[in-house]
């Protein structure tokens, strides 16, 4: 299209990095941040790209991100590792505990990570998939802000609660998912919402409890979780291993605390890193070539796997360059020029 | 009902014990399976109860289990413990490693526990409510027989691979939920086929793929997942963990080593304990306390938690007995006279 450029990975993640240097953050705690938005662009995963930008600097600008966040890694030799952001973003707080959960994994067989006090804004993939590049099986879940009732209910107690998982695969890409136990994202009824059009049956009910299709009931009422009352279990389990477990917030604490849904919420996340070498060790079978069977038999009788179209973005990315509109890098030159002052009203 | 009988929870154990020792189980092996049978029939969980009693009978008689198996535990101090059920039944092995899983799981803030080689007819509930209620989170997970197709498929590659998880509360009873990652039972469809009545829309593809209502069909087509994609994400990562990742059986495999269906499967199981008062401790909070902060919150506003109607069933069968008809007794009967000759043909 007329109106659209490519641009480099590498140039893309220097010009986010400035922006966020440029918003107060320290130069790794940039990177960090700047990698996973360059990331979901290069895989072309739109809702967490160079999208997310405004909402980072607008958390920035109000005072709800500590900027100068160092994050600290708590090691007692254990299978579990804690790793504190200290109210900064949660990207660099993986990053920094990211090696020895790798090596506590490989050790103990299993390990968990702990993020706590974390801003959160980034997809799950990214986690899982960087540690099933190391070889790991890897679950990540963390709750978020409290607009989904539980299945029968009609209060908003759960969050969209993501839960993504990856697993080794031979060749460049493991196989990855990653999504909301929400049955849509809010973003989705939002844009309905302003589109004046309805909402499909079966993703959220109005204050009352009454199934609704219209979007301004369904954001006054609760979403709900995908496959009824199975979904529903797996966001309680979400909330209760990411937020109660952790003695970090759950989705509803998360909401209180930041006073609404306008600013990304502060929560804790969970990732769990298991070593398929370890588990299969007295087998005597290789669990990757095993693994193979399966996702090859699911491939070949024309299912798709989750993650594809991401992958296959990617490999355009590196080899062609990111496609963006004149608007979007019209905002990025925006955002480098005035910084905060980009996001404040 | 005129012939319905109440009988104790002990004495039910003490008949279908003898069943099982009668029909070759060394008494602590008739103890483990008839324990996890008979709480399956005091939950009035009709399907994992004395309905069973006939499954285990039929693969002792095939010559499919190990009356024999004694289970091995593997223990290299690590934060995997693995138990050898020696092709015997899965709940004697999961009752010899269960004290040290706790033990583990304490000692490293997490443990995962391999169950090697067994017959599988038990419902999950039953372990990680025992783990629940050494103050543990659980999670548990198992493939089965190849009969779901994934979404977007065709062919049945997926087990309908339960999973279930516990976590503890104060008071008798912890959040446990246990559910198939199929849209329905295959015995639902079964009992469909024979009352010639069409299955619901959604449970089921035929061998093209295009989806059906019609129950023969539907047996000689594959199952669904519940949830579309993301529960068929989340069946494909139990056969993973629970299959490729130990080295054991995944569905497909389990069906071709049993040639088909219908006796029990033999495969692995994978059983994670977690414990919330080591990763809560940083935090100063009770994580215990804060999920009841949740848990309550989706009682409060009417929507009910998974196993309330199992519990309920418990505290009745606990104080006046479990109601079975003639029919149920007599068979009882029939089994503790003939042995395996009741199920041979």
């Amino acid at each position: 299209m007329a109106d659209q450029h490519l641009i480099s990975v590498d140039a893309l993640m220097s010009r986010v990095t400035s922006i966020f240097e440029r918003a107060g953050l320290a130069p790794e705690t940039a990177r960090g941040v700047a990698h996973v938005i360059v990331a979901g662009e290069r895989d072309n995963c739109k809702s967490h790209g160079i999208y997310r930008i405004e909402g980072c600097l607008r958390v920035i600008a109000a005072g709800k991100v500590d900027v100068n966040a160092a994050p600290k890694v708590q090691d007692r030799g254990l299978a579990v590792i804690e790793v504190d952001a200290g109210s900064g973003f949660s990207n660099p707080a993986y990053f920094a505990a990211r090696d020895l959960l790798v090596e506590r994994a490989r050790k103990f067989g299993l390990a968990a990570l702990v993020i706590r006090d974390c801003l959160h804004f980034s997809a799950l993939w990214h986690e899982v998939e960087d540690l099933a590049g190391a070889g790991l099986a890897a679950l990540s879940m963390c709750p978020s802000y409290a607009f989904v009732a539980p299945a029968g209910g009609r209060e908003p107690i759960l969050g969209t609660n993501p839960i993504a998982f990856g697993w080794p695969r031979p060749g460049p890409n493991p196989y990855v998912f990653d999504f909301a136990t929400s049955v849509a994202a809010r973003g989705e009824i939002e844009l309905h919402r302003r589109a004046g059009t309805p909402i499909p049956e079966g993703w959220a009910v109005d204050a009352t409890g009454a199934p609704t299709t219209d979007p301004e009931a369904a954001l006054a009422g609760a979403m709900l979780p995908f496959g009824a009352h199975k979904g529903s279990a797996i966001s309680t389990m979400v909330e209760l291993l990411a937020g109660a477990m952790l003695g970090e917030f759950m989705s509803k604490e998360a909401l209180e605390f930041m006073g609404g849904g306008s600013l990304l919420p502060r929560h804790g996340a969970l990732i769990l890193a298991l070593d398929p070498q370890s588990f299969a060790a007295r087998s005597g079978r290789d669990p990757i070539a095993e693994g193979e069977k399966l996702l090859t038999g699911i491939s070949e009788q024309g299912a798709r796997l989750p993650s594809e179209r991401r992958f296959a973005a990617r490999a355009r990315a590196l080899s062609e360059g990111i496609l963006l509109t004149e608007t979007e890098l019209a905002q990025l030159d925006r955002f480098a020029a005035l910084g905060l002052d980009a996001v404040r009203d």
